[in-house]
């Protein structure tokens, strides 16, 4: 690891005044009570990294590499060490197969353990051929007419729940691309019916503490319907299910306008929600970086999720799954993903820090000034300074990104595995 | 009424041979089978014409009455009467409470008998303040945080009832506008759980054989979030509400490029579908003509309908409620309804064309180009002489609009009821 | 007026440690210079109230009203008079003709100059018909096929141009609400040119030192096609008409996901930018409370006119029209105004924050994570001390909304004018 | 060439009683005038192929080859001399560089000849990097901070400016992806000014005869801004530049629910449109086949562009550029093409049917719905028997789509060029 821990401490000694005094001004803003209540949700909140994030990505018009990228498994899984030494907050490692096959899980497990890493969700890709595959996913996956192709589909789903045993992994999500682009090429209620059906077969291979979360996205790659199109299809398909199926919610897979922090609610309400991919995004599926556009509509979908669980007793550390889901095409991936974690914990943090009692009582009496000025005086209280206190007590970087420029991080990456270096994913 | 049978016969027999040259070239290229199913389809198709459709709407910025407005209900059902003498596909209409009470039901029953009308659902109106009204809507009618509030939006609810019962209604059509402008506003799930508990109420004071449709809308007139804001929540409500409560899907109530259709066909799948408000759209609920803006859609809506409710084994005529929801603002609403109602049995009548032998196969081959073709086949034709012929057997204008122009009728109703004539309504 | 200047006296008094505090500790975070810099800036910034926005608002479901509103043009300019007097941001008012002629135009300057208030852009309407109107304006209104629509309409500008030269007015914001609502309506290339005629011959009757702003709307209350539908639209009028004609840019007048920010830097690149519609919306025209919704999109707003503003040594204060146009359904005007307005007012202090040069550095080196942060941080930082602050220097209260409520100010206005006070507007 | 001309005369007579019988119907009811007037604009009019829409296109996640693609520009030559075979409406296809570098020029524009082709507009790229490629548009190219990177960006133009010329092409499209994804990477003004410089070289490297299309497009790649991101500044782009300067409106490139027809038809009026990307979509640039999604939406494009056309006296068949735009990703591209080839000329034909007088006098008096009817009857009238009269005519084959398959010309591809032929591309 191109990081040392007395690196770490170093950097925050330097900038440990400049912190103190605006972390101290805040703390006694909201007394001590509170402030200790947030920083010991901030320390606890881990959020993973998906392991096709940590290349740069790309579009269908292009792809820019920018070097230094993990050639494998093993420099991913470093490079999520990496982020995690430098912020203690991306304790986890979301895999992809057959984009990152552990063929030895035992080692890969061990790997990761060293750098304080444990396996969350699976993902499936039934939205791609590879090389040697026998049958294409062109007309979809578990949707398609042939039921080789399904059975194909399903088979691939089980072994990725098998790889991820191996690595402790308790969840599989499986999102399918599968859809259609013109009027008439689908039946819509007959694929429906056939991937209901291959989501049966996946999830009766579920070991037991497992979860299956089914991901739902409005359009592309398919451009007229998607299959598990909107949190409604998702819904049906988990109700059907089971109580091991949940839906997941990628912030931009909806139509525009949507009201994700509504629906966040309601499924909450009806014990639906599994988890989240968090990104950001003007127009579709954009995969930005969290909060860097929409940040006010990110609190609110916390301000949602702190409300409905607490209200149903569950743990916000463990109890969701918390990924991001972004593509990096002009910045280096690790810097932005630091980014996005910064932003994901200071809308969580935000959302922390609402009188909930002050707004029940406001929104009982119908005063939708006071309401709004509750969520905004939360919203626009400088908290930084309680991340930057929660990640020295954890032993990590008082700011991130700035010790990762000051080490040239990406310079030694580059050093290490040369200029090409592509790592797999899009 | 301005319109007697003889003028319909007498306008019938100057335009006939002009019809019949092309209804029988038509014939011809469909076979008689096909003729004849269709005819009979589209002879028996009525679509309910809403009592607040027959005079000027309006928008926010402004209204511009027309003239001979119906000024009362029993010249609203004259106008629908009118409507259907001219079209016989207009042989029900749709009543709103309070803008058209019925004080003496009976009356007003036999009155519309006298027309060859029967009474489709029933509308409910907690959207707005009436003049004597004991407390107000402002802050929402079912999802109220006041008890009170709520009892009397279900109290009126089950007046609405009690009026239909009279009238021979057999449904309930529960539009709610209930949500919030402002993030905060809300408690979400509390809002879904009093909306709930509301229509609970309401569903118990349902006669044995009527059904409620609850009908969704994704915004306006409340612009951050609707307590009933998509199909998922319409679905959830009509799930735990019991099997007399049914979705109802209103054109313009989507968000941006929404697949409506496929909508249409999962609900269908899950016998929740209960209805339609048509109308037609390009930005939001625009309440424009049906099938002005995307007549495309349209058919591929009915594309749906005919196929699902086959295979459901339903009725067309009958087991759905089709209902036209527009505003009129710079048309005669009366020609207006005639041009939705000939564009929404027109697209019926163009998924009746489709070959359904054919479009399976070519979904099972995942031909993807000939199940365009089919779809577009049939939508490429011109299937007006079977529309024209369906009117001319049961003995109605050729051509609604010309004949209606021809008799200078809205010219009539200018002299019976005044320039200044204005119907209640929006 | 409800409200003595001993009152905010008191009322920060009470206040002012808290404030201390929190401005001190801000003021060392930024240093002096930039703190007074900021500060000499916000004292300066004067957001003009509109007339109609005084009242509650209404969609065309309903309208609530609030109780108090004032009852002619006196008691309007009362209520803004009461509003600048809480946050000295607010001294300007923009008229509306009809809804508020001045009869006696130097009394009415004169009562307007006892609450520090001068008379911003004068709006015309010839969206809706008056009682008493000639001809109407049901399809359109300089873009109208009758030459004699057109010229009533014209007149009547001119007419408004008269009253704001009688108020001391230096601007007349054109708002067209002209269109189409259907496809085949409209001649596009006529109503364009038979509406630059219109908009020349209104341009010609300008005083030497006015300012003419051509406002685009994308649609509503046309839903098909608006003859000012964007700025490129605008932008042409605008060139054609000559040096004195601008565009004015409505924040809710755009398709979704516009980048509102570009089209501003663009129009101020082009010297053609006049001035600003402040609201916020999530699906059309919503016009809610500027902030309420995408706050961060109202910082990039700010972000570019700073830049672009210095860019041209533009002065911030006079060279473009700042003004308020929402519409408050739900909340009390007042109130919702004093949102509106620190809304606005800490978008434009975080935008004053943003290191330019810094910024311009990271953009030359397309260090995107760099520009991003800069941005970040800069929206990031608790601004409020920095606005309460200067409202202490100006005499206003520290907390606007916070006293008008202590003094219960809405009650007194129901004393005085009554709960069924309803004002002219929309 | 796998299809002799015997073949299509076979095919021809085997279906030409069926054609002539509908034929027959049709010119009767259009009257001879009408009938032959739209048959010999359909005749003439020519829509140009690009080279890169021969291929299976693909998305971002992935992309399934069809087989038997060109695998070279001569095979991609004879591809559209097929196309051009079976409609003979495809007779110019359109380059790009450097994905059809043409080595020897003359040999090149022979063999297009060959098959009775020319070279519509060449297009450049710069939203790729080359294999080879010195400096990367990684962050853009004519709008790029770096000057070197713009001078390769101008110099790239400019040689696809000479290969056009060997070719004998008239016109370049320029598509410039430049923009940003976040907010702050970019000065939108700069990136403006930059674009424009590097405009203004190449529009001097323009033989006289030539013209250069500026396309725009709302956003991707980029997900923030586009540097041309509407017609407003293509607009402004084309009118700095000068008069052989023009927009190029591509149908995928709009903001949701933008109004089309209206910018096509203001273009007009200004003298700055260029031509036309055709190709549907339902969410954004979805690339899917022309009409297959909103057939009204071509239609009413077509109907400004035949009116506006006229009113300036130009030539449909060559005063505008016509090039299809599509991706092919789940249907046989051949295929495809012909259906979008097929579906642009209904629209076309349709828009000519259009009883002009009638609508101006409709428009005159205010007649909505009369003018709504005039277009819907031009719509709902099938005339599918035109286009094939004109192909009959043409010696092109009746129904293209049906004997491309009789043939099984895929397979003969396929068997020529093998089943994992890759064409260079998307």
């Amino acid at each position: 690891m191109p990081l040392e821990s007395y690196q770490i401490a170093q950097y925050n000694q330097q900038h440990e005044v400049a912190h103190r005094r605006k972390f101290e001004f805040l703390a006694e803003e909201l007394g001590s009570e509170t402030t200790e209540r947030i920083l010991g949700k901030l320390i606890d909140f881990q959020i993973a990294i998906p392991s096709w994030a940590l290349g740069t990505g790309g579009t269908r018009f292009g792809r820019f590499a920018g070097g230094g990228e993990p050639r494998n498994l093993e420099e991913k899984i470093a490079d999520v060490g990496l982020l995690h030494a430098l912020n203690r907050s991306s304790g986890a490692i979301s895999l992809h197969i057959p984009w990152d096959i552990p063929t030895d899980g035992e080692a890969i497990k061990q790997l990761a353990a060293s750098y304080g890493l444990v396996f969350d969700a699976m993902n499936s890709n039934t939205f791609q051929d590879q090389p040697n595959q026998e049958l294409s996913y062109k007309f979809g996956s578990l949707q398609h007419t042939d039921a080789a192709v399904r059975t194909q589909a399903i088979n691939h789903n089980i072994d990725v729940i098998r790889y991820g045993e191996a690595l402790g992994s308790k969840s599989l999500t499986v999102w399918l691309s599968d859809g259609s682009s013109f009027p008439g090429q689908l039946n819509f209620r007959k694929a429906f019916q056939r991937t209901l059906e291959g989501l049966q077969e996946i999830y009766a291979a579920l070991p037991a503490d497992w979860k299956i979360f089914v991901e739902y996205k409005a359009f592309e790659p398919n451009f007229y319907s998607t299959t598990v199109g909107d949190w409604g299809q998702s819904f049906l398909y988990a109700s059907k299910l089971g109580p091991k199926a949940y839906t997941l919610v990628d912030l931009g897979h909806h139509l525009p306008n949507a009201n994700i922090e509504q629906i966040v609610s309601l499924l909450l309400m009806e014990e639906k929600l599994g988890g989240f991919h968090f990104n950001d995004s003007k127009y579709g599926d954009d995969d930005l970086t969290a909060g860097s556009i929409k940040p006010y509509q990110l609190f609110l979908i916390f301000n949602e999720l702190v409300d409905g669980m607490d209200t149903r007793g569950m743990n916000h550390a463990s109890d969701l799954g918390w990924m991001i889901d972004a593509s990096h095409n002009v910045k280096d991936p690790l810097e932005d993903l630091l980014q996005s974690v910064e932003a994901i914990k200071l809308a969580y943090a935000q959302a922390l820090l609402v009188d909930r009692l002050a707004l029940e009582e406001a929104r009982t009496n119908n005063d939708v000034a006071a309401a709004q000025e509750l969520l905004q005086n939360a919203f626009r209280t400088d908290l930084r300074p309680l991340l930057a206190e929660a990640r020295l007590r954890a032993d990590a970087a008082l700011n991130p990104v700035g010790l990762y420029r000051e080490l040239s991080l990406r310079n030694k990456l580059i050093e290490a595995r040369g200029l090409k270096a592509v790592a797999t994913g899009l």
